[in-house]
């Protein structure tokens, strides 16, 4: 009996062995700071527990719409599209369980074997995963360090693009590097896809994961609403994660394809749990502003300490809850051989335990500087403070 | 922009057309009966609620494993294997939201393009729509009605099986059809499968939903184990269809698989829904004793009202929720062109809303009996008695 082929090309997030190195060093009883997963350490707010035990109550247990719920839909059109300052139909709406679903049915919905979609690298693995895993060429493009962060090379995503190129995949407010893009890099990736009659997924899952400025959505740039999907999900915004809670927005054709294919892979998501997704949008947003409160304090505690570690050096992002430092110097410090050997050491030596650039996409030709991803959404900023300076210290006594 | 290819081959449930069509005239203030739907109207049980909360209250609303929570993999293996007479380690189930997602995930996991996979027909229509969707070639077997129900038609299955035939897609307790296998039938179709190196996925939706006898799985005979894949689901059991909850039990190299999968797809299935799943498991059996006396009393009233109707014949199934009467007569009777025209004009004369057996899957050339689908899981006995009644007399006044 076989195994398929496809198998070969199916990735996965290797993050996940950094998650089991980090259990496995606490099982042998040594303190670890989490810093590698990208969740929330908040609880699911009342108002939301009760909206959905009102809806077991009501009933709501049994099979619902493959695109979601009526009701969802139509706050999920509301709120995405008065957020953005755009408006979105219902029908624009598909419910999903997650996020992340969306990569994978926009990947299968618009690319063909062999076609090409460039996607960002270092970013979110499951891109690389499934564009290769559908039998598509994954053509990574890269950011370059700014005064104030990251910028995309828009010269190497020109290049990139062939008769070929099917998509693009767009990430603002991005993950692992917080890259966040001014209206003029926006507009230059609106006009590249309008140029070469690109799809856009737009991953917005940090659209209002945000400390200062305001976001601003892709879709909404004149000729984009045809071609954009919109991720959405619940899980960062309302520490929702467990959830599994989130949505497409999507032209009405493309809507479509996806509520067949929820039909076809898991019939519908979670009949109550969407329930509690309209009180999340539509109850007090208090919760909200009082995580977004706390991430701001743990941002700036973390951003002092690695600022002031040796051979370690990030800029404050705006957005997201992950710092993406250039390590170069401080691999070289300690003596590490590589990356991999440098997270090792690091959460040997001080239980800290983070993901590298190497967790988020094949590394480019050419990459001279080297970065590691902390989340700080995870940890007390107590918690946090005291493993970046056990981290800091160690540096330090390298030298 | 285009869309991609592979849409074209993409299946769905046409069921929920007929759902459409039912709220349509329902809408339109009309009495319907919903005989179209595999749902069931029995609440979730309050131990499987408050396990739910207390999961929510203690945190488990992050992130959790690809495969499932560990406890909850160990709790499905215990019951799963002891139902059987067999046992399973937790590394052989992996958590996914809904039996459903097993089909896809199977498919992919075994079949290349150009293979070929057999598959029950009448059956579950998404087998079809996800071995061509994934570019495989759906070969469709048959059931023969017997003095008890049906049976496998194990000479058509024989015929079939070519070099190309890489797996049977086998679901004894059968959906729509309430076909049982005799352990004659099961043992012939593991010979099959043993004697050209097949892959079975051993769809088990309705295993604990009898009424009298015992259910028995393919995967329990002698050289099975390591071919089989088991589709579990808490959907109705407990009547937990709008909850998502199922799992694959496999061999572990495909459980490594599907676990890669769920990673890719939708990180992990809702946390806390899976603390919801151990109590269903290990609680009180008592609700699922007492659903199944109720569906029994649903079940005896609309047997004897359809083998009273003239035209309409069923035997009385052991398993299910469904009856799958031919109606071959009572279509003639009334001067239906078609099934199609058969359920419109019942709905419309007598508001009972069901599926046919056009909603199963392609049918088969030669098929020279008509056959409609009632699930029975939704209504009361009252309203099943009061529907059927109306239906009956209309088929009456028609002679
Ligand atoms: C950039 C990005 N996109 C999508 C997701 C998917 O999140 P979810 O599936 O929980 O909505 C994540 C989660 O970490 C992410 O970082
Ligand atoms: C035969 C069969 N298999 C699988 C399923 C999938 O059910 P679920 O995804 O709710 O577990 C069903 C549901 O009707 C079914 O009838």
């Amino acid at each position: 009996m076989q195994l398929a082929s496809r198998l070969d090309d199916l990735g996965t997030e290797t993050a996940f062995a950094v998650a089991a190195a980090a259990a496995d060093w606490k099982a042998q009883g040594h303190e670890v700071y989490p810093f590698h997963l990208g969740d929330l350490d908040f609880p699911l707010a009342p108002h939301i527990v009760e909206a959905m035990n009102k809806a077991i109550a009501d009933g709501k247990t049994t099979y619902c719409p493959g695109p979601g719920i009526p009701e969802l839909r139509a706050a999920l059109a509301d709120d995405i599209g008065s957020r953005r300052g755009t408006s979105f139909a219902p029908e624009n709406v598909t419910v999903m369980t997650g996020g992340k679903p969306v990569i994978t049915k926009f990947v299968q919905a618009v690319m063909n074997p062999g076609d090409e979609v460039l996607y960002p690298n270092p970013g979110f693995p499951i891109y690389e995963s499934q564009i290769e895993y559908h039998g598509g060429v994954a053509k990574a493009y890269r950011y370059l360090p700014t005064d104030t962060g990251f910028a995309i090379d828009l010269d190497q995503v020109r290049s990139l693009i062939t008769d070929k190129t099917v998509a693009i995949i767009y990430n603002d407010l991005q993950n692992p590097i917080s890259a966040e893009s001014t209206q003029a890099e926006r507009e230059a990736i609106a006009q590249l896809a309008i140029e070469h009659d690109l799809w856009v997924l737009s991953d917005e899952a940090y659209f209002e994961m945000r400390y200062e400025g305001e976001s601003s959505s892709i879709a909404t740039l004149p000729g984009m609403a045809e071609r954009t999907v919109i991720l959405y999900t619940f899980s960062k915004k309302f520490a929702m994660t467990g959830s599994r809670l989130g949505a497409a927005v999507a032209p009405v054709e493309l809507s479509r394809v996806f509520s067949t294919m929820n039909t076809n892979d898991e019939s519908c998501t979670t009949h109550y749990v969407q329930w509690a997704g309209i009180a999340a949008l539509q109850g007090t947003q208090q919760p909200v502003q009082d995580m977004l409160q706390v991430l701001k304090g743990r941002r700036d505690a973390a951003c002092e300490i690695v600022n002031s570690t040796p051979g370690m050096s990030v800029r404050v992002p705006k957005s997201t809850f992950y710092l993406f430092p250039d390590v170069t110097e401080a691999v070289e410090l300690v003596g590490a051989k590589d990356l991999a050997d440098f997270a090792e050491q690091a959460l040997h030596n001080t239980g800290v335990s983070f993901c590298t650039r190497n967790h988020f996409g094949r590394p480019q030709e050419g990459e001279d500087r080297t970065y590691i991803r902390f989340a700080y959404s995870g940890l007390s900023e107590d918690r946090i403070r005291e493993g970046l300076t056990g981290l800091k210290q160690w540096i330090e006594s390298a030298r």
